[in-house]
């Protein structure tokens, strides 16, 4: 068999989705919108004076972490202590782990990160008893570890849901004070599901946060105050950049999903931004989705159905299935819009089942374009991501580590 | 960095996943179960004096792959070009890649691969067109392609639906006889619902083959008669074993998901299978789960609810949520059976919901166990999956290559 090819060499030799120089299924990136998106996201951060810590758990793509950061990312946030150290060992010095660390070897591998004193990192803390726990594992090891306290909700995920876990775990947070570094305070509003909740939430943060100030519990100057998902970025901006804390502060946002965007649930999220938010709407263009799967027509059996060759393998599926942009026949000019009458009626592991008009031109081995919903459930699918120009040629190739 | 471990050195240090020597979450193979999965599907397959071509996309573990033919297989099913590549390049010789083979790059990689003599593959036609496509393709090479013509059903997939696209198929076929041979025929019976349409559309396929065999229509002899996914194979491997074709037949079965079976939709059809067929009842017990994920209890922030450190991203939830099957608390002697009444309400990208009673003993850093529905979908998110003996050290890493 041929020897692999390096992602470099790839790029270099002129490949052309078009041309079918490419195995389909295949996921791919598209150069210009994602450029767009990742500027887009930076100048939006900026307009509010707030850092930017886009998640990486979306893409796990170092090459991808690297431009945000260059394009003036604070840091990159992530989920687990795996995710942190492939981060890490692709370039990225400072990432916010918005989660609880937990499990033996998930210590060790950040105990393992923290020898390198150009690494900063800060985890979530919502018990006494994790605080416990990190305390006596860092203190063995003669480490500081820090943290942010993850304030939660009613019927939500992790964070502390009232005064007595608040007060159980800070106790333990001064207790600990030798080894722990209480740096700030954390929230993942995308938990609750109306803005009425989201913003009750965000201001009990800032409540939270002005207490802790108050108390001077805070070991770190300015003091980190951190939301927002891909859903509800602006109301966060918009109360944590205007929150009075009691001292110097640091917003530090966490969307993920901007990047390639998609046209489910963050195309809908995006459409109330760009309407309730002055900001968003002053900057132009908004996010577009950089992020298509494309499969052959691999059999038309019945008149209104064909059968295109991918499936649950290839594309997220949960918050609604792919949706039909694009028509290319292989040697026409260029590609044209799918009829928006076209939909997905099924999804199975390699297959999808395509509704068709009767009598539309739909011919064995066409090429079709799926924009997606869910970003991150499509790009744990593929290891290696095709980055396309406007002409479709593989100018580069973005590379996954799940 | 510490260098990366090859799977080899990695199954000789000793790992015990009870000591917390890997990182979770994590998905693991329980070797006991996986070896008894084998063997009991070779064992069901022998039997009826059938073929068994284990579906390989579930897994996309060629070491598994290479497991399944020694213990008996006579070759190894696949979804895609690039699947069968995967395949070839880790030393499997007999592919039957049980769809259209569509698209340029496709047709290339399988006529690199047709350049080995010692490999035999098999792909599926089902229509006129298809054919015309992959005789010009293959002419031009100067390579013979075998193909079996698939049966499809009314509302399913792909495969010829009534006489008419069976005649154009087989008219197409003649005109191609110097580059395609028409090995046998093949359904996927599992697109359809229930018992009855399952019966009927096998005994269909039966009486086309039977109709081809009398025109003398096949190029190969025994005539390869396919059917059997996961769900049916039981009725698929009684109809065709039993069948009379008018000339020799060579039965082959395509179950995939046997080897590390499930907790969900192939669990209830296992029981179906198990009380309906005598044969399986025969072979003493049935087939086990040996695919689990085992994650961390990461907060438990409300007294009937805990949050586990694991999501959409680390195991399928399209045929049921992942179910709590072992409690485990580091330091104490052995998991114990998670109470039946713990229920996973909600599951999200990293993080799952675990509704536990009020006063359960579930704390912080405890390690659950979950079965899974539908290992295909949780294969696809993991590169390596230790294996584990029933004291559960890492004896081994599968390695996957989607």
């Amino acid at each position: 068999m041929d020897a692999p090819l390096t992602p470099t060499d790839i790029s270099k030799l002129g490949w052309n989705l078009l041309r079918e120089d490419l195995s389909l299924p295949i996921a791919v990136l598209h150069e210009d919108k994602l450029e767009h998106n990742l500027r887009w996201m930076q100048s939006f951060a900026n307009a509010y004076g707030a850092k930017l810590a886009p998640h990486g758990k979306t893409t796990m793509a170092p090459k991808l972490f690297l431009r945000q950061v260059q394009a003036g990312a604070w840091g990159i946030t992530l989920a687990t202590a795996h995710q942190t150290r492939v981060a890490y060992e692709h370039g990225v010095r400072r990432v916010l782990m918005a989660n609880q660390l937990i499990g033996r070897q998930n210590l060790e591998i950040v105990s393992r990160l923290l020898k390198d004193e150009a690494f900063e990192y800060f985890c979530l803390v919502d018990s006494a008893e994790l605080v416990e726990r990190l305390g006596h594992f860092f203190k063995a090891r003669g480490q500081r570890l820090n943290v942010l306290l993850e304030v939660g909700a009613e019927d939500g995920r992790t964070g502390v849901r009232d005064h007595q876990q608040l007060c159980a775990t800070t106790a333990s947070l001064v207790n600990w004070k030798s080894q722990i570094s209480l740096c700030g305070v954390e929230v993942f509003e995308g938990v609750v599901g109306d803005e009425p909740s989201v913003r009750q939430l965000l201001e009990r943060t800032i409540e939270i946060a002005h207490e802790l100030a108050r108390e001077n519990r805070f070991d770190r100057h300015p003091v980190i105050v951190s939301g927002a998902g891909s859903a509800w970025y602006d109301i966060v901006a918009e109360i944590f950049s205007e929150a009075d804390i009691g001292e110097e502060k640091e917003v530090v946002l966490r969307p993920g999903c901007y990047l390639t965007h998609d046209v489910g649930p963050y195309s809908t999220a995006q459409q109330r931004i760009v309407k309730c938010c002055s900001v968003a709407r002053k900057m132009g263009p908004a996010l577009e989705p950089a992020l298509q799967v494309w499969a052959y027509v691999q059999s038309v059996p019945e008149k209104q159905k064909s059968i295109i060759g991918f499936g649950k393998r290839d594309a997220a599926f949960d918050s609604g299935l792919p949706v039909p942009a694009l028509h290319f026949r292989p040697g026409s000019a260029k590609p044209v819009p799918a009829p928006t009458s076209w939909t997905l009626t099924r999804l199975m592991d390699q297959h999808a089942f395509l509704q068709i008009g009767e009598g539309d031109d739909v011919r064995l081995g066409d090429m079709i374009a799926f924009d997606i919903s869910h970003p991150c459930l499509t790009f744990d699918k593929w290891r290696y991501l095709p980055v396309l120009d406007s002409e479709y040629q593989v100018v580069d190739i973005v590379q996954t580590f799940f």
